[in-house]
């Protein structure tokens, strides 16, 4: 009974019209016609995608987003989510009400409803599982492995900000957090809590993009598994990033101006939720030209060549970053 | 990378075509023209739904089965599902062996291949969230909520086996455990790990039942929760069961007479996975002929009647059953 009056009371007014109330086995979920459904699941953990005092509210819009993320890299419209809930002690009225009010908020601004979900109590770390759908028209999904050589790779908005706020909170008293003015620091603790999903230029990602996928583990080690993923050997090709155009934050160049070192938990720190693509020049073009409409800003990166027997090279990188293994480091707890 | 080598190894062989071989953010699913998709999803957690230390390839299975149950009720023919594995420590290659072959004969044994998928670490038990997707033609799934009074309550198969199978895991010293035969041991045993769902009576129930859920809290909280869902107050109707019509299986009768007290942990024990329904008359005939036809039982256990001011009414339950309120005693952990 208590999982049905939890649901009932605090995700109900969520509930899209095929969730059926969210008091049935399952939910109805399909594509307009002529549409295919993209479908996408990511967990995030207390402890290791988020701090487990973080507010509620924002666990809960992270949760989403990092799904929403994917979607608008696939150029697909939102339509609904599930979510698993599983928390290792019974959740509060008071967390229950604010994680509601941040999923109700998002789910609204995002135009995605919730369908259904499962709660579970388990000894372990809040965990929360979303599967995310949207649509695209029939066989237009943008995929992770559409990049050969010859093309331009560029990124949405800018990179690093949430692997610096992360940094910032687990080190606070490094000089290069107490060096920042606090509305920089504010801005990378903020990225840290709430991505920002680029849903707004899913059209023009589906409309210009060769390849896309999001940055979730890192730029260098997404756009390495970017390169990878093209299946067909003949057409496979090395991404080149040239590291100085990578986008900075005004306060991720102020944390940088502190710490120089700072610049690899940039490009390899993850969380950014930044859409990754390949384009032509024109593709390119028609991508910048969305952004400048959207107010989101779509930066030149790098290009792709022929094979040169990896998946990444570096321009502009420090010599000392040559000398080693790159180790992509990422999340909180791993 | 880790990740990415563990999917490809271990999960690949289980893609289904619109999977794009796991290495995608998204996949596509798309239902067959002139159907809706049904969606749904469930967790299982080591210590609450499974024993740590159960078969890797159970594991799977169960993990599989429980949506597959939910597509079955629904009437819904399986189409593929997303899997999120959570996991406090690093899975050995032995175990990933064991799980991907498990999850691999599932799939093909019900035609419902891997789409993708997310595994996390975290520190707390085993977790694997399935999200499941069917097809119904369009606007034929059963609902939960649709009985009204006047109906034949019919259900599959057998009930209080696994709940009887996992008291006999947590209680093999007790009288009636030691004193069962060891091929119903074994099956009582093996329908706790090992759930049946009905996925070969699904369009048999599209086509005859009226209301349908599947059995996974427990008998009576379950045919409680689907009279509940009946949504408009005009249709509601009370659920009569009648105990003594309640399907067991042969193991479980020899249990029973061993102790008779375990009847109430068999109609509220849980982990059944089997079909309830509300069905016309004329409905449950064509529901036990499919059933005929498919070697599962189906059983009339009661009726719906005008609302008696609650959801359920008991016939030929024992009378101290009636003195208190019914506990829906379920989960391993919980």
């Amino acid at each position: 009974m208590q999982e049905d009056d939890l649901i009932a009371r605090h995700f109900a007014p969520l509930a899209g019209p095929g969730a059926l109330g969210l008091r049935d086995d399952a939910a109805v979920m399909t594509p307009s016609a002529g549409h295919d459904l993209v479908v996408t699941v990511d967990a995030v953990v207390a402890g290791v995608h988020f701090f487990a005092d973080d507010p509620a509210e924002s666990v809960a819009r992270k949760a989403l987003r990092v799904n929403l993320s994917d979607l608008a890299a696939k150029g697909a419209v939102p339509r609904g989510f599930l979510l698993t809930l599983a928390a290792g002690e019974a959740l509060s009225e008071s967390w229950l009400t604010e994680f509601a009010r941040g999923l109700g908020a998002d789910s609204a601004a995002y135009a995605i409803p919730l369908l259904g979900g499962d709660t579970v109590r388990m000894p372990g770390p809040l965990l929360l599982s979303v599967t995310a759908f949207g649509e695209v028209p029939a066989g237009r999904m943008v995929p992770r492995g559409g990049a050969t050589p010859g093309l331009v790779l560029g990124v949405t908005g800018t990179i690093g900000d949430a692997a610096l706020g992360l940094r910032a909170r687990l080190e606070p008293e490094a000089a290069w957090v107490r060096e920042l003015p606090e509305t920089a620091r504010h801005h990378l603790l903020d990225r840290y809590l709430h991505p920002q999903p680029r849903n707004a230029l899913a059209d023009a990602l589906r409309e210009h993009a060769v390849a896309a996928m999001d940055v979730s583990d890192g730029l260098l080690g997404d756009l390495a598994k970017m390169m990878r993923a093209q299946r067909d050997p003949s057409q496979r090709a090395t991404a080149r990033l040239v590291v100085p155009d990578v986008p900075l934050s005004p306060a991720a160049r102020q944390a940088l101006a502190g710490d120089p070192a700072l610049m690899r938990a940039i490009v390899t720190g993850g969380d950014d939720y930044e859409v990754l693509f390949a384009a032509t020049e024109e593709g390119f073009a028609g991508l910048a030209s969305a952004g400048r409409e959207q107010g989101i800003a779509v930066t030149r990166i790098g290009s792709t060549q022929a094979w040169q027997g990896q998946p990444l090279q570096l321009e502009g990188a420090p010599a000392d970053w040559l000398a080693g293994p790159l180790k992509f480091e990422h999340r909180l707890g791993a």
